[in-house]
């Protein structure tokens, strides 16, 4: 079924009021899975409801949290999420963060005991539309194997960059591991072989069947695995939170959330950037798109995204009809999409 | 010839002396050339001296260098380095950036106007030896191409990450490109092909000739091409110089330098990180050493290096015979190697 955005983000805000969250949180919330639809991003979208409710009735997710933040030098926050949605605390820590950053130069962020963030990407757009340079990282369960490593033991670990330009902000978000479970998830759905090198057995070996699939590859071998590694590890220390398989509680319904968050803004005014290298970086990414071999141009990280949330907010989002019918289960004005 | 690390070290500096190096930016640099040998990346070896002896005398690196600190934000340090040796600049930054750090839990380094870095994990690991988290980013000619784009216009852009841990710090140092240029060079002279999506030729299409080759692939494919991109982007804004193939000066005895270099300095002890956190940290990278599906263990970034920088320590280094003819032409000192 096609939906409108708007009335989306309204019944997802409302379903999550419904099991106690305060409005301000689940109106947050609710815009972060419905970005996840309108950029293209079913995994981080609506699908993610049922469970973010789940684990609200449970008390996994703490319904009326109190973030708290406090600084533990003057540039580095530290915030205790108090158990709240992943959307709603970030934004409370950015919207602290930023004018500490505008002030310093730079500032950096580490959330602990905090919902699931859902996509990266719109945190550090807002923060490039700002004028701030933004990076986000987020630790996750373990599902990608070290290089030459035998079984799961390092989050899919996404990072985003979110640089301002003379036009819509550089916007690049990736999970550090060469596929999501979600894809092998699909494959396994259409009887699908996954390509060689994506993934090993529960034996460590080289697995081309879905649903032998004990562990996903690092993306790009041993390069990415370092990266993907180094990002547990900055994660890990600077929030105080779980390595490797201790991560958990961002994708069940069982286990209390061991993930942490780091946020890090930087102002190109404190390091004297002026129009002229932004003038000189618009360009440049001119000359990016249009190095394309074939006639589609390249894309700069942010473009595709955009182009599709565009489409998206014209058009509206198809929802599987289960999920919409899930979603009438959730709450009462779920009857008005027709 | 096999030569003894200190023996060399002293060689290295004595050549960028006689050319009018101070002693002290000539200790700094021949010891980073030292430690591309120690390691094992002859490519950031003593072949780069005859190059900056070179740019010394052409007065593309001022051998009398005079770096300017200053400081844009309260964290954000701008640093011209007034055309002076990269290692010897970015001591001179580093040692600025890490009190200050201390103090307000991070702090970052915009570098111009300085020489090629070098290795990058001596910087790193030298911070996180001190308890710090360390990243260095540093841009480069333009030899990599686009995800989709027919030609070179984007840097190696290397990355390096040190982390404190229990034991030896975990340094991780990666270019972006999925090969080195080094690399194709040692293929064409062995007369061997490439390996599939390795590089392409002029017309954009894949090569597996190394004569052919125009552009290197980025590492990891969509995802490679963005992170490298992203770090173009970010040491261009931020330290104001130049992007794509304005890149110069690094490789060459033509060209003023116009690379940038990033470094960012936090302090876990801000972040209210405990001996708890190190002490998951240290067992969960062992955790990691031991997942290996060979029976050799799994490497933590920093580890190979390690190990052969102490065989070379102990055993010497091998060097060419025509580098140590080189050397011998460069420095009367050179004599004394047998």
């Amino acid at each position: 079924m096609r939906v409108e955005a708007v009335t989306t983000r309204e019944i997802v805000a409302s379903a999550l009021e419904r099991v106690g969250v305060a409005p301000e949180a689940a109106a947050i919330q609710a815009r972060w899975l419905v970005e996840g639809e309108l950029r293209g991003h079913p995994s981080h979208g609506i699908q993610r409801l049922p469970v973010l409710v789940e684990r609200v009735r449970k008390g996994l997710l703490d319904a009326g949290a109190e973030p708290r933040l406090e600084w533990g030098g003057e540039a580095t926050l530290l915030v205790d999420g108090d158990g709240g949605l992943g959307p709603a605390v970030a934004t409370r820590a950015l919207a602290a963060l930023e004018p500490r950053a505008r002030r310093l130069g730079v500032a950096v962020a580490a959330v602990r005991n905090s919902g699931h963030l859902g996509l990266l990407s719109p945190y550090v757009e807002s923060v490039a539309a700002g004028g701030l340079v933004g990076i986000a990282l987020t630790t996750s369960e373990a599902l990608v194997h070290p290089f030459g490593g035998a079984r799961a033991l390092i989050g899919t670990n996404p990072i985003a960059v979110g640089i301002p330009t003379p036009g819509e902000p550089f916007a690049l978000d990736m999970a550090t591991g060469e596929i999501s479970m979600g894809k092998v998830l699909a494959y396994a759905q259409r009887g699908q072989e996954l390509e060689p090198g994506w993934a090993i057995d529960g034996t460590g070996q080289a697995t081309r069947d879905p649903a032998a699939v004990a562990a996903i590859a690092p993306f790009g071998g041993v390069k990415g695995y370092g990266l993907g590694l180094a990002f547990e590890l900055l994660v890990g220390i600077l929030s105080g939170t779980a390595f490797g398989t201790d991560v958990l509680g961002t994708l069940d319904t069982e286990h209390p959330v061991t993930k942490g968050d780091l946020f890090i803004c930087l102002a190109p005014e404190r390091f004297g950037v002026g129009p002229e290298t932004m003038e000189r970086l618009g360009a440049y990414l001119e000359e990016l798109r249009g190095s394309a071999v074939a006639s589609e141009p390249v894309a700069v990280p942010g473009d595709r995204a955009r182009a599709r949330r565009r489409r998206a907010l014209a058009e509206g989002i198809e929802l599987p009809d289960e999920l919409v019918a899930r979603l009438r289960e959730l709450c009462p004005a779920a009857e008005a999409l027709s």
